[in-house]
């Protein structure tokens, strides 16, 4: 029994299928792919790319967009300081839920600041010396990210019409420590395939891609 | 291009990948099990049963279990009447994403007010004539609960110890639209394994144990 946060009287159920089971059952290890990056950096492209990969491996993933999410999970959630902080812990939580269910989980998010990032990555424990988390750092320059602009968002924010926009009035503080960082090359971004590819390889390597 | 409760500026993306592929690939389709009861009624114990019993037919379940996820997702939320529909609404939303994600989900909380069961019904739109939402309930006399009292919690309530618990001096209101309710027959309890064969019945019935 413990008391946690605003709970008292809480206990701790334990089933007797676990993890190992479901990993063995989907043949995979449950992870959780974490991209990050500005508006129109590609992250929603990389996303779907990268389940589309998993998928025709026969591999289980799940996609969790942080827009998509504001829909639901976090609809009463808005954009100041401490409800982009709950709105980060609140999605690592979930995706820690899909990595103990055994799901490659990939997080689609701009998750701009460091502290929320190393507080999710806290809450994702080694797996034999291997961070069950990896971070996907889409770094791109902002005035790509402002032409492509494909929901129009930096034209509102240079309007004025958005407060508090990533990029343009508020930080994007970049990761010193992701485990992939994807970028242009010779002035070329790669194509949704490529970067999927990347992240693919990183998880065969790491051993994801098949039961312990 | 929307405006959702404190969100705007928020777009839906869809993935190529979709429900129906996942669904393929698991042989089962996606849905939520959810368990009602008070304190005691065993709904932990249907829950790590019926687990079991899908894991050994090759069905992929996960347990959403209401006092686990006080420890992360739900931390920050207490007991009073906010932060119990709070709660139910949070594991309603991530109990969704489960379902789509192509998972049996297991959902497993007291549950206590029906306008909260309500609610969550209503996050579950129907699928072919079918709600992809079973409410279990599980309807054990208080008596029995409370001479039960696995985590020695009813004595606490009775003590005036814990204040608002559910069945002492907060109420449990009956589902009257549930889908499976479990009871005792001639003062007998149904074994764990009887439970979770007349869940598993209904999931068949439905077809929710392949795919379409």
């Amino acid at each position: 029994m413990s008391t946690v946060g605003n709970s008292t009287n809480i206990f701790w159920h334990e089933c007797p299928v676990g993890k190992v089971d479901r990993q063995k059952l989907l043949n995979q290890q449950g992870c959780v792919v974490w991209i990050t990056g500005l508006s129109g950096s590609g992250k929603s492209t990389l996303a779907c790319s990268l389940g589309r990969t998993l998928h025709s491996r026969g591999k289980l993933s799940y996609v969790l967009d942080g827009d998509n999410l504001r829909h639901g999970l976090n609809k009463n959630l808005g954009f100041s300081p401490e409800d982009r902080t709950e709105n980060i812990r609140r999605v690592g939580e979930v995706a820690k839920l899909f990595a103990d269910a055994g799901l490659i989980c990939i997080a689609s998010l701009i998750s701009p600041y460091c502290k929320d990032r190393d507080a999710c990555r806290a809450l994702l424990p080694e797996n034999f010396f291997e961070a069950r988390l990896c971070y996907v750092f889409l770094n791109m320059p902002l005035e790509l990210c402002e032409e492509r602009d494909p929901k129009g968002l930096y034209k509102l924010a240079r309007a004025g019409k958005i407060k508090g926009f990533t990029g343009i009035d508020d930080p994007y503080e970049p990761p010193s420590n992701c485990e992939i960082e994807i970028t242009q090359k010779d002035g070329i971004c790669p194509t949704p395939n490529e970067m999927a590819g990347q992240v693919v390889s990183y998880l065969e390597d790491k051993g994801y891609l098949e039961a312990q």
